[in-house]
């Protein structure tokens, strides 16, 4: 029954059939779904930035301090560097004169000179004298206190001594590691490639004044690839089949995102265009929104079919595509929301067999499904906080139930 | 002693002092600063941007829906478009034969046609039979369940009505939110500008073979302006005064962040920069790291002093520059870190008079102290999972008291 068209494995459906004016006679378990994912998704091979574009990626090989920080002794607050020993016995009422020197050559016996903090204590120098422990005039130092050896400064190899391992591999590199590195003089570091998603929208356009289903997965995925480390590689159009399955095939992309004709419908032929040039591993997933999901590859491209209604494309994307890309850019591959543990207000209802990730919203701190009597899809979901995921087993939850809600956050722009 | 050069304001330091060689003989509390800060802080004015790029941004404007959503009856899910009435008493033992009708005409009596969810309902249709209710053939579709007026359809206006208040002023738009826009064909929408900042790096360089502090800075400040929804208008090397001075004139920018040159030593010119050409608010804030921190502004452009050492920067940036942009931009000025609520385990010490941004790391969920006993600094400051704030007044936290850990993380890339 897949039709017209040739295709080299023809195994659409969990059951291996065109779904199509049939419906799904069964679906993969979402746990079934994220097992087969992970099991192809390794961490990308690493690739060479230079460390001042550091931060947010993630480092592929240990980086270990070459030179000692700070890389000689120097000024650790401003103040006057001078001998140590030449202010003993100086206060308010017994200062010790010194001669003020300038900058830039050796400290004369019996002199002080005006250093910043972080600049090379003079030869000579073995303490910075805070200028407040300082009387200036145009030629003197009138010291008004003592200080000891070493105070005010910092030792050569004080934060840091050559060899220490500073960032293991794995680590989601920060704006201030990125200035570490900078500062010890590591020009370029090694951290795993991110994936390069390919966005097919192969979803309808609809009826004359209405907007292309395309139009509303683009932008919508194009911050949350973003967000998961991800790396846009084409969007392309693909309305029917034959452009479907040229799109999926071409080379150039880890992860190929297809959107729309996804279901059982007359026109829903995405999952032919994978199955025709590839694997379909999956078709039908057991989640809420999202039923009409699948899952499969082209050689080693994962390909996933996100529907296309766009509440439920989200809820593929955040459950399974976004978990995929993070794991293939070597994060974390939880859920990267906020989370806020809360009790269940008002019952949440959820279908069992299905996992669900139900629309809530916090009222007085206690959590509340939106939705479906609301009118249901996006326009429900835009008036909620966040999100509960509802395991297949759970009819929901039940007034009093303590639930972990996912917060709904802006995403980040840059 | 302000020097050679003229400044027509010569407000320099908390006192009104060159702080060069002498101290600061005063500070300004984080509070005094942030109050500076917040009274400037407008939100900026709107500007227009197509709806497809409205994730990540702030709503300047409300938007009410201005059509229906659906905008007409629909297939709410995937299955045979029919006559409800021509269903009743249908059953596994009593089907009943519908002709099978192609779809793009109106139903005719006694037929069927497939149709999938999201597609407009044909006419004449008043419900959707799911596909598993029914089975087909060549010609016909044997229906074997009965379905009621309605079933599987989405009502013209189910989900949304023309003249719903969808997004109020200040909403920070979603993923989503850009997919809804775009389902409606909202072409263009009314977001807060995004602050621009020019970064000035003003820090000296480095003795021979060590970096220039601006190389720390730059890829340390980038990302965060970034998080913090700022665009970064230029960046420029300014090493003195005069440079400085035109750095920090020059139009274009909302904020500029001043990097570098903040403290009392010979060469800490940009405070004095400032008050060249505009106001030195406060130069001096009872912030650790931080201290020699300053606030001023050139008309209505607001400048921030923040101090040459990486950490210092990075506090000041964190707790006063962050937090301007995000008042700018229209954002939650709170700090944006994620934040986990935990027990001190060891002692965490702070001198008493100044705000303290502490470095801390979870062991075994309790708070323990990172930084000075470990060499201070950066260094020291990559080892830590985040920052406890403790206030001017204490002296820091005891073992067993709670406190808030503000988590560092990676920052987002595009």
């Amino acid at each position: 029954m897949v039709g017209q068209e040739p295709g080299h494995r023809v195994s659409v459906g969990a059951s291996g059939a065109d779904v199509r004016r049939t419906g799904f006679s069964d679906r993969a378990s979402l746990e079934k779904a994220v097992g087969w994912l992970d099991a192809r998704a390794a961490v990308l091979p690493p690739e060479a930035i230079r460390s001042e574009d550091a931060a947010g990626r993630v480092l592929a090989t240990p980086i270990d301090a070459a030179t000692d920080l700070p890389p000689l002794d120097r000024a650790g607050e401003d103040g006057f560097a001078l001998r140590s020993a030449e202010t003993i016995g100086a206060g308010s009422y017994s200062p010790i004169l010194l001669e003020l020197q300038p900058a830039g050559s050796p400290l004369r016996a019996g002199a002080a000179t005006p250093v910043a903090a972080g600049t090379p204590l003079p030869c000579g120098a073995d303490a910075v004298l805070p200028f407040g422990m300082a009387h200036l005039d145009a030629r003197t130092v009138e010291v008004v206190g003592a200080v000891a050896e070493g105070m005010g400064v910092e030792r050569h190899g004080q934060q840091l001594r050559a060899g220490t391992a500073l960032f293991g591999a794995g680590r989601a590199l920060r704006p201030q590691d990125a200035a570490l590195l900078a500062t010890l003089g590591v020009g370029s570091i090694q951290v795993v490639r991110r994936p390069r998603v390919r966005l097919v929208l192969a979803g309808p356009k609809g009826p004359a004044g209405t907007a292309f289903q395309g139009d509303a997965h683009r932008p919508m995925l194009l911050p949350l690839i973003a967000r998961d480390g991800g790396l846009v590689e084409s969007i392309v159009l693909a309305s029917e089949r034959a452009s479907t399955r040229r799109a999926v095939a071409a080379p150039g992309a880890d992860v190929v995102l297809v959107t729309g004709r996804t279901g059982t419908g007359p026109d829903d032929e995405a999952p032919l265009a994978i199955a025709d040039v590839g694997e379909l591993a999956i078709h039908g997933i057991a989640l809420r929104p999202g039923a009409s999901a699948g899952l499969g590859a082209v050689a080693t491209v994962s390909v996933l079919l996100l529907p296309g209604d766009p509440l439920a494309c989200l809820c593929a994307y955040e459950l399974l595509a976004g978990r995929l890309l993070r794991r293939l850019g070597g994060r974390d591959p939880e859920l990267p929301h906020r989370v806020r543990e809360a009790e269940v207000g008002r019952k949440i209802v959820s279908g069992i067999g299905f996992a669900e990730m139900c629309e809530v919203r916090l009222v007085d701190g206690r959590v509340e499904p939106v939705g479906r009597a609301e009118g249901g899809g996006l326009a429900s979901a835009i008036r909620s906080d966040g999100f509960v995921l509802v395991p297949a087993a759970l009819e929901g939850y039940a007034p009093g139930t303590r639930v972990v809600v996912h917060l709904y956050e802006s995403a980040m722009v840059l």
